[in-house]
């Protein structure tokens, strides 16, 4: 079976855990808890030495980091990752948009606020991270018009990747009204076969 | 004929040129000044709502952005990118790794530095950035114990996507005097058939 480690209220490991759900794949949960160190003991970075969740573990011992890699390994061969050439260069070029314009600014802000509890603490940086969180959150919603998914028109991987943390964009404070192509593909995305929920971590 | 929007000292922009050059595959360049806010012009951002360079456009017309997307894209089929599944989720393991670990430390490090030429305006943030970018260099050279290259012994566009930003990484004042094995590496990509350099536009 395939073991995952993850920390529930992580946008990352859900990613993980909404595909493997969609795809009807079992695996093992290993919690690691990052508030109180648990992904930089030496145990754990000798698993994975950047220090960071999820880490998806094969039934062959083989180890893959980074969350949006381990959702194309898993896509691949799959209906939620096209086959079209040019298709898949679209999802990894949402799923590199993804880690670099969105989390590090709207996953941050909810971390900050909503895990840490410091938004006082963070004020000053918390304005650079609103107003680049909304720049990214922009680019979705320009397109989204007329489009139901971001790639072909069909749900997969790049849609999974973004919704883990557009859809608790609100625990940074980012108000989402401005943007109803974007509350609209939510919903769809919510709407698909096997969705769960971030915390629900076994289903 | 493929068209690169680019921006000639981009590591980014950079990492598409080196494969391109590799691949033996010509290009029309159009240069965009990020400094001259080149990138950030309504015509421009129709070709990337996201206002950044590269950008590659196809034959057809159709466009790809995200260096790292345009690198999977180019370097599939080729001898770039492995054929085996789960090493080709490897490959994608260290680009997610560089662009979210490494690029917003190293290469914004050089950019305020070296390319702005504003060391002290940046000097609070700095040592967040020579913090964080020391903490990935160290993952690089803890990886390269035994390896010569990042994935499956062969060089290919993990290496060309790390390369980038690492090999001038001193003009983001980082001293790699302290990592032998990423010193090694590099030589072994400059070493590589096609090899061209950061600032050589047209080859």
């Amino acid at each position: 079976m395939l073991t995952l480690y993850d920390y529930l209220p992580s946008g990352n490991g859900y990613k993980v855990r909404l595909l493997l759900s969609q795809l009807g794949r079992p695996f093992e949960l290993v919690e690691k808890d990052i508030l109180k160190g648990e992904t930089r003991t030496p145990e754990f970075l000798a698993i994975n030495p950047n220090g960071r969740i999820p880490v998806l573990v094969l039934e062959d011992g083989r180890r893959l980091a980074e969350s949006d890699a381990i959702l194309f390994y898993l896509a691949e061969g799959t209906p939620y990752l096209p086959e079209d050439r040019f298709e898949r260069a679209e999802v990894l070029q949402w799923l590199f948009f993804e880690q670099y314009s969105h989390e590090p600014s709207i996953a941050v802000a909810r971390f900050w606020i909503h895990s840490l509890g410091k938004r006082t603490e963070w004020a000053a940086r918390l304005e650079e991270k609103w107003q680049r969180g909304h720049q990214a959150l922009a680019v979705m919603e320009r397109h989204l018009d007329g489009r139901r998914f971001f790639v072909g028109e069909r749900y997969g991987i790049a849609d999974i990747a973004l919704y883990a943390y557009t859809h608790v964009a609100e625990e940074g404070e980012f108000d989402l009204s401005g943007y109803p192509r974007i509350r609209a593909w939510l919903d769809r995305v919510a709407d698909q076969p096997g969705h769960v929920m971030i915390t629900q971590g076994v289903f």
